[in-house]
């Protein structure tokens, strides 16, 4: 019998891993069990389905089951994995449409169960219209619900990355938007004096934004706040991050880490025999902080995807780790950010500065300049970069990307400064925004 | 008496050295000496003054005379250095406005005296209408021409960043355009499959594009050809790169290097002692080559100028050098380019392998994702990063810097594929358009 590798889970850590590994090994047996009835999406792309800029669901599918099956990868949709017998290398298999549970054999596992909407433990928070953004399957219950609740009103809960893009894709629908915001900054992996550039764009976009605001419970048709307020809410999006769907590994066994996400090696491998993880559901390295962390991003769990199949495949590859690279836009504002932040550089016990300025994306002198901020730390003595967080107009956010190459060679702030970095005026001012930046934290890092 | 730094030129290379040693030592008399009537100036905002989108020469200004004789800086205009005495450290200066010649000594001595634009061999290139664009004085000639003129119709000699500029410029204006370029390609410095990618848009901004076209001689209001045609030109404007003003300290017998510029050693110091150099005038060492070149560039100008007058400041600072980075627009599209092209790498000694993709500037679901080209060129062996060519729409220039410091970080091919780079729809697909030419070309570095 050929040898039978089983992933559980089919969008991007999943598939790119069985693609990989099919691409290395052509006689090995693959089979994809995905709970859901989509694979190879884009889960980052629901705002925008949202928002209309997407016409369909099916735009946000890479690449259909029945592709994949072309390339002899058996993609089972609708089936969901109930448990996993280490010692037997079996597993407990639900077949949702024919609504049958059965038993499958593997040689080697590959675990991308991904991750799933944080749900508070609060009064009403399985009703019906309080909903997460994950999968597609969210994304077309969402689009349901408010269609047929034609959903003039829409409360946000968390005012990060998705809470943000779902405010701008409910006031593109139409819906009047409130942001519901437990601390008292949007954007938490922002610092707060850069999160707070946010707050006006916002508000310009006609949200009401709420900072500082705990919801009580979630009741048909509005949201109850602790400070007594009652939010009209149609639909109730939740933008609380992500918990790892890690349960069903480590009910097998299988170490947990980080945020309770399954812990890998470089190599994506659990701590047991042929048993991998990749994506949402598992750690990674952050090479600035030296730490493990939880960071489920489709960028990620892509790469991690990848080097899996490989390793799956008779190959060998490793993860190098994450820096902590984000971007997103809201409204004509572009907002990035890489490594760590303040907060996060004094947990890892870091000793920094930091220098902030302000700048335009275009020279001064062209018309079309827009502002642009930048935020640099470094850490004293050593002098190194520790993060990077950028706000402003068109195309200043990919420049984080820059500082994220930084980070990677674990370059110090004044090899920032001299960086040969491309320059025409409809770009930047001659100094690059990140070299000026650059040049000012130098500065700070030689303060006593 | 005062220890005297002479600051020989003006611009960016000269007063950046000039202000950074003004900061470092309070009581060193500086002098700068400037040709022309302007200081700290884009040179490189010229095209946007004659396309109208600034509305005036001081606009292009950074800082003026004034301001810079208010931090004492002594900013002498319409002063020439027509000699230069090593033994007995004095400079024969000549000030064109009082129509005098003076002697002037120094202690230090700093040369920034630019590049001029590369003048062909031919008749008629000394005629009123023939115009080369690097200085303000420059500009304001060859707008006074152009006004004077009329200037119907325009002939840009040479196709590279400035030449494309300045059709796309006079196009703006009005202008019939003819651009005229020797070689079969646009743009020297990318490949030719990349350049051939340029042709199309120049000729859609209503420019005549002449490839593989020799000029013969430029007489008043035409341009005659070398295959017999006569173009008409009010106004012609050369675009064939820059000359290096080194003749003054050559004469001065300081060493000159790569296309006769002055050689520097890392500190920006010439052969000389007490004699520093920076800018269009002198070399710089090139990272991925290893060789001394010659790239007249203002982002180079800048640092190198910081770099000289941290060190004629008692400081300590070096230059490591630049990796060939460089971007322009042009219409809609952005052109840029790190490291070395092929015909560069070939010439450097490397053998490489080169891999082109073609992706989308925002996830190809979003609305207005535009093309976008990424090449890459790796050393074969070792799978070094050897360079990088983007050509794209919105925001698509920008992402060269990536590749520019994986070059400063001596990356491999492969170490770009995992970068964490920042992603959200709006800025590309899942894998980063330059993370899947890094794939592209790592797969391409394991052919035989």
């Amino acid at each position: 019998m050929a040898e039978r590798l089983v992933v559980i889970g089919g969008d991007a850590a999943g598939m790119a891993a069985a693609a990989e590994a099919r691409r290395r090994k052509p006689y090995l047996e693959i089979v994809a069990l995905e709970r859901t009835g989509w694979v190879s999406y884009s889960a980052c792309g629901i705002p925008y389905l949202v928002g209309g800029e997407v016409a369909g669901v099916d735009d946000l599918v890479a690449r259909t089951a029945q592709e994949h099956r072309e390339q002899r990868i058996d993609v089972r949709l609708h089936h969901e994995v109930k448990a996993i017998d280490l010692a037997a290398r079996v597993l407990e298999v639900r077949d949702g449409q024919r609504r049958r549970t059965f038993q499958l054999d593997f040689d080697q596992l590959h675990i991308a169960t991904g991750a799933r909407p944080t749900r508070p433990d609060l009064p009403g928070i399985s009703g019906e219209s309080v909903k997460g953004v994950q999968t597609l399957d969210d994304a077309t219950a969402l689009l349901d619900h408010a269609r047929t609740s034609r959903c003039r009103t829409v409360v946000v809960v968390g005012g990060g990355y998705i809470g943000l893009e779902m405010c701008e894709a409910f006031v593109r629908w139409g819906a009047e938007v409130t942001l519901v915001e437990g601390a008292d900054q949007l954007m938490g992996t922002l610092d707060p004096d850069m999160a707070a550039r946010l707050r006006d764009p916002i508000r310009g976009l006609g949200v009401d934004v709420r900072l500082g605001a705990q919801v009580a419970a979630f009741e048909p048709g509005r949201v109850l706040m602790a400070d007594g307020a009652s939010l009209p809410a149609d639909l109730v999006v939740l933008g609380l991050g992500v918990t790892p769907n890690s349960e069903l590994a480590a009910a097998a066994g299988v170490a947990t880490g980080a945020r309770g996400a399954i812990a890998v090696d470089r190599r994506q491998r659990t701590d047991a025999d042929g048993v991998f993880a990749a994506g949402d559901c598992c750690t990674s390295p952050h090479l600035v902080s030296g730490r493990q962390v939880h960071i489920a991003l489709g960028t990620v769990a892509n790469k991690q995807g990848r080097v899996a199949g490989t390793n799956l495949g008779g190959g060998y590859a490793t993860f190098p780790g994450v820096v902590g690279s984000a971007i997103t836009k809201v409204c004509s504002l572009e907002v990035a950010r890489t490594g760590l932040n303040e907060r996060e550089a004094t947990a890892a016990g870091f000793e920094w500065s930091a220098a902030t300025i302000e700048t335009t994306t275009r020279a001064g002198y062209l018309p079309d300049a827009e502002p642009m901020t930048v935020k640099l730390l470094g850490e004293r003595g050593t002098r190194r970069l520790l993060g990077g967080q950028i706000i402003g107009g068109n195309a200043a956010g990919k420049r984080i990307d820059t500082l994220a190459v930084a980070l990677h060679a674990r370059m110090r702030v004044d090899d920032i400064i001299d960086l040969d970095l491309a320059y025409a005026p409809p770009f930047s001012s001659v100094w690059d925004p990140v070299a000026v930046a650059a040049r000012a934290l130098s500065r700070q890092l030689e303060e006593p």
